[in-house]
């Protein structure tokens, strides 16, 4: 398997995709609503999902595709050569503002992440790694990620998961939330793990997200010595929903440990 | 008075303490801490601070100054021509993310907003209105803020004050969070009220904040339509600190009726 064309293509198509969502902010967008006013889906999101799996099929013709838009396939496991694609990660942002948006691509071989590529398209700032071989901004390497203190860190995390809900004992988190040198909240998850392989936060929690949300980025931050898994601990199947803890090392095990009772809640 | 003037010393010499901070990112930031770790400091900060207050005090000797690191003037009323001066609003961004932070400056005579400016550095885009004459991004005219309702609102909203705190019940501020289409934080509170001024963002609740970090973005969402008021809807004062709701028009009077017992909290 030649990994280098892959990841060379991966990134042109990736470059193309945002060349064309771009453009886009000519037009008008067409916003349709999927099952509740907060998923919101735009025309563009499923024209770009088509256009990577139009390029995939042509060029990889027995790889495997899951997309958010669902136009991929229908998989029960991760075997074979498997690309994990959202075409706008934090649709919400695009719709509203225009920015805080990212291409999310991640590339897996029965289930061990190969490549990952987050692209922040307004920024043209692409984020990329094939596995073992460094972590990349454009074609800047990205340091390892230091370890650090909770007391010392930033946390991205979304008012919402501090608030009662029924995802998780929202009492878990407030003294992290305090703890912690501040919080902030972007509304994409692939920038936000961008943010903390990057070092611009220390780590970040979600209580729900998709495969194709952390498919790339969990890799870029394993690239740089971080640590991701679900809330418990657990490791990620990259098939169904789970919860989020990506975190500098050192830091993501005391978080598990001193405020997560070790993954059992 | 001839404004024309102050406005442009006033971009010119916010591009020029642009120029110097991103300078400095080459060199190491030598960081201290004032009364708790959260509230960084760097050299950088004062450096710049008194950069402005040698321009203004060498081309307007009559003018005065309130600056955060405080090397300005200990005023206790705005009479006359005041300029409000963050040199980096959001320190603890720049200090961690070399990026999410502005400076900020707000030119008030006799306690009314005359001129904001709201320089985001590190994607070179400058904000600012002279009032009367429109908001601009760069050179590009913004557009006035529509209304909008709380179920399409994305609102900017730390966290914390949705946790137990000492500033206010949070109960008030939990239902705002359920009810708005999503909430973010992005740790600058003049980028936060750019966000509004934009649309970026619909509203930005904040429980403390001074006068520097909202004299300029104030007068851009006014300039816009927006209303900036306190939590209490009460006028802002510009000489203490104070709690903020900035919002589209509309939308602002219905989270101080419909969340915020209208201000009789």
């Amino acid at each position: 398997m030649n990994w280098e064309k892959i990841y060379n293509d991966a990134k042109l198509w990736v470059k193309e995709a945002g060349e064309r969502i771009r453009s886009s902010f000519q037009q008008t967008l067409t916003i349709r609503t999927k099952s509740n006013p907060n998923d919101l889906v735009t025309d563009i999101d499923q024209e770009i999902e088509q256009f990577f799996i139009n390029k995939i099929r042509e060029v990889y013709p027995g790889h495997k595709i899951i997309g958010e838009e669902g136009y991929g396939d229908q998989l029960e496991q991760l075997e074979g050569i498997v690309w994990l694609i959202d075409p706008i990660d934090g649709t919400m942002n695009f719709v509203h503002q225009q920015r805080n948006f990212a291409i999310s691509l991640g590339i897996y071989e029965n289930g061990i992440g190969k490549i990952g590529i987050i692209y922040d398209i307004v920024h043209d700032e692409m984020y990329h790694t094939l596995r073992g071989t460094g972590a990349y901004l454009n074609n800047h390497p990205l340091p390892l990620l230091p370890e650090r203190t909770v007391n010392e860190s930033i946390i991205a995390l979304n008012a919402i998961w501090v608030m009662e809900n029924h995802r998780i004992n929202h009492q878990l988190l407030i003294p992290l939330a305090r703890d912690a040198r501040g919080t902030r909240s972007y509304g994409s998850a692939a920038l936000e793990l961008v943010y903390v392989a990057t070092g611009r936060v220390d780590a970040y929690i979600s209580m729900r997200l998709s495969p194709w949300d952390y498919a790339a980025g969990a890799l870029l931050i394993e690239e740089l010595g971080g640590v991701v898994t679900n809330l418990r601990g657990k490791k990620l199947d990259f098939l169904s929903k789970d919860s989020l803890l990506a975190a500098k090392p050192g830091l993501h095990q005391v978080i598990l440990k001193d405020y997560l009772n070790n993954g059992n809640w």
